[in-house]
């Protein structure tokens, strides 16, 4: 079969994972140990350009196989399709990946399958980008509002935002659009950080963390919270102390408390003035996080890392549930599903302070914020995003964080492609850093069993998956019966 | 290694599909094409008695591959327990699967990790009332309550229901218990079907599924709708002509609508007198089912089938959203979870009438229905369970209905075991069936491009999934070396 130009030719997947765990860097009340991993994919084609899109879901480490397998599950949609009419409306592959009729059953719109196809369509959005010539952040930012609101699933969310009330937003956001670009190019956008806070760190740490974070120019920190309260009321007066009274402090429970432990424990920490309590309770659940708001005020609350789709984000907004909405570029189902949610946070008026950190979180929401800033919302009072200062060494473009700023990126694409020696050695199990330890964890198991030591092979080359043919499930039974 | 007796020694996991598409049986606006599936685990232990503990997530076809290694992923939390501790205590497991911290980033609770948490689950609750020699419903409703108590998961819901309040309703429960196990020996638990309504049925097919309900002894059935209007109105007009004015129907959009849009629609066919209407739009949307419920009473909403866990049906009873609560048994984290959801039912007032259909929900809810009826709600008025008259003939104890009522099981267990030659055959890809069934499409596809014909081996034993051995990640290193 001789290529057609000009198509998707493949949809190839990684399992990269970081050992991060071994540093308590990242832990939380319910994470104590994450291993920040990246359910990776490639769009790949024969177009003369050459160029890749890339995209990816972030986990914390076991279950990034299941994710991999996940996005595996949609190549069928993906190749062989014409580059041209991909990149020109992502929106028609983000309908067919979520009204899948069969895989919808594994949702719909949540979890696992769910962020399989932000995955996917982010890296859709990568490509475009990069075709364009132009940072994401700036292809948003200059598109036609008319055309913006064609890449929106109005679907469950017309009782709160109507494709009308979108485009008007949108109209309204150009003005002033040009000037606002400009300070965006000189200014960046501000952050906050959350690498102070983690719950493993020392008052030292903290401390020493806290002060240098005012240094770099951060108007805001966070603490995690809602392991113990004796440990937090302590945590967050040497924050305090730490940081002086002008600086925002937000705190983050991490959906620890139910309702009633939720109001105890923020009231209990109120004295520290902390600006938001992020993630009082279970994400799922819009109706205590407007009991929570009620009861906590000033105080204001925050959530959205973990909220599955644009209809619970809706619900936060219809029932004031939120002060601050906290989108995620890798949760739902990409750059179309974030365009629903920003449209719905303007339409509420509720600010947007993007969930980071992990593995290229910072990198994706960037783009998010920076067009919503430009084109959009119009401001960024009261808007952050945050920042984490870990792992950004594996990315082609990482993030510029200058004067608690985040820098306009200037390179084309999503910020998402990550550089082919860390999905060499991070690959899992069969990069050189799983290869290496894995083989050592063995040899040591193989010493307590009194066997003489082996090591399996360490492959250089990243494992992919990857199938641009329709003899897929003939090569799996090929497989499977070679093997039983 | 020599085996310890009385652990679990394997979690084996298969693909198992049915080629329900090529029938346009399980049609409806959504779901036009299902091939109904099975990622089906099976508990091996070393105990002497050689019982098994057996589930299933439920799927539609693609991407049952993804909820298998949903499930494989939890194998490691499950290898090696003790089966007397396990099956005492089913909840600490249910406990540790769901807080596994690197799993519930995936989730948390929700679509293709949390349903994986369920097979595991209820396969533990298989194996318990196994080796308890009773079927399932029976060991839950002569339960001592403190120790149901103890399985049920209170976390997100204790603002709706303390641990005293589900105790309360348990101990009255027990008030005339006997009587209403000896009721339901004789007479069953009451059924309705929706085998009649079908979207991809004739009119005639409707007419005459639809007396055949009637004269079977059912007093509901259901009609799927929300494709078309005019169909649907010409459909709820013949149903209601075929069943007469005192036989309830129910109809079922599956999710088709938006809030404005369900609201004109079972207006629309509200002259037919439709008892309930199902699923009016997303299962997520908590607040728009409280705005139809308003809005089209006396008409009754039911949803719950996608219901993703716990907390969403708390808040669909919290804020008035339903009237029926649709619990599936293959949707949420298992046993103990729907132990949680049916207490929130009793404490709330709210009728339980199943979801079921599909692989085995059927052999599965009735046994939750009936310990409602015999130990907790204490009544069958207005409940229902859902029956469909497909793939039963694949179970070891399939569901017997007379006189349009679900018999009580008697045997041992959760009615769970498929056959083992129906394992065999539907695995796919490598299962008798589908091994012929892709080598048919691919001989085609060679005609086409001009090949010479080529058939894969068609291996009869069923392909499965096992790992007992910490050498797991190992193993896969070695075969993803060999196959670079």
């Amino acid at each position: 079969m001789s290529p057609t130009p000009g198509r998707i030719t493949a949809v190839d997947t990684y399992d990269i994972r970081f050992p991060t765990s071994r540093e308590l860097d990242g832990s939380d009340a319910m994470n104590p140990d994450p291993d920040y991993s990246a359910a990776y994919v490639v769009l790949r084609t024969d177009a003369e350009d050459g160029l890749e899109g890339h995209g990816f879901t972030f986990t914390i480490g076991r279950g990034n196989d299941v994710q991999v397998a996940a996005i595996d599950a949609l190549r069928h949609h993906v190749v062989g399709r014409s580059v041209d009419e991909l990149c020109g409306d992502p929106g028609t592959l983000n309908r067919d990946l979520i009204g899948d009729s069969q895989l919808r059953w594994l949702g719909p719109e949540k979890g696992v399958m769910h962020m399989a196809v932000g995955a996917v369509v982010n890296a859709v959005w990568d490509l475009a980008a990069k075709r364009a010539r132009t940072p994401l952040w700036k292809l948003l930012a200059h598109a036609d509002p008319e055309w913006l609101v064609s890449q929106v699933d109005f679907r469950y969310i017309a009782d709160a935002l109507t494709p009308e009330q979108a485009l008007e937003l949108l109209r309204a956001g150009r003005t002033g659009a040009d000037a606002r670009e400009a300070t965006l190019r000189v200014r960046g956008f501000p952050g906050y950080t959350t690498s102070p806070g983690w719950l493993g760190y020392s008052d030292e740490k903290l401390t020493r963390l806290a002060r240098e974070a005012v240094a770099d120019g951060f108007t805001q920190i966070k603490l995690k919270v809602g392991a113990d309260l004796d440990d937090d009321i302590r945590r967050c007066r040497t924050a305090r102390a730490a940081i002086g009274p002008d600086i925002r402090m937000a705190i983050d429970a991490n959906q620890r408390w139910d309702l009633d432990e939720a109001v105890r424990w923020t009231r209990a920490l109120a004295e520290f003035d902390p600006y938001w309590v992020e993630e009082p309770t279970s994400p799922d659940d819009v109706l205590a996080h407007a009991a929570i708001r009620k009861a906590v005020a000033p105080v204001k609350v925050a959530t959205g890392e973990h909220v599955q789709n644009r209809i619970v984000f809706k619900q936060l907004l219809q029932a004031g549930a939120i002060d601050v909405l906290q989108l995620d570029a890798a949760r739902v189902g990409g750059v179309n599903e974030n365009l629903a949610i920003l449209l719905l946070a303007a339409r509420f008026g509720v600010p947007v302070c993007p969930h980071a950190g992990g593995v290229g979180l910072c990198e994706l929401v960037q783009h998010l914020s920076m067009f919503d800033f430009v084109a959009l919302s119009g401001t960024t009072e009261n808007r952050v995003i945050e920042y984490v200062d870990h792992l950004h060494e594996h990315f082609v473009d990482p993030v510029v964080i200058r004067d608690g700023h985040y820098t306009a990126p200037t390179a084309p694409g999503f910020s998402a492609t990550m550089r082919p020696e860390s999905l060499a050695e991070f690959s899992y199990p069969g990069g050189a850093f799983w290869a290496a330890d894995l083989a050592q964890e063995a040899a040591s198991a193989d010493r307590t069993a009194g066997a003489p030591s082996t090591a399996p092979t360490a492959p250089t080359a990243p494992a992919t998956n990857s199938a641009t043919t329709a003899t897929t499930a003939k090569k799996k039974a090929a497989q499977k019966g070679a093997a039983a």
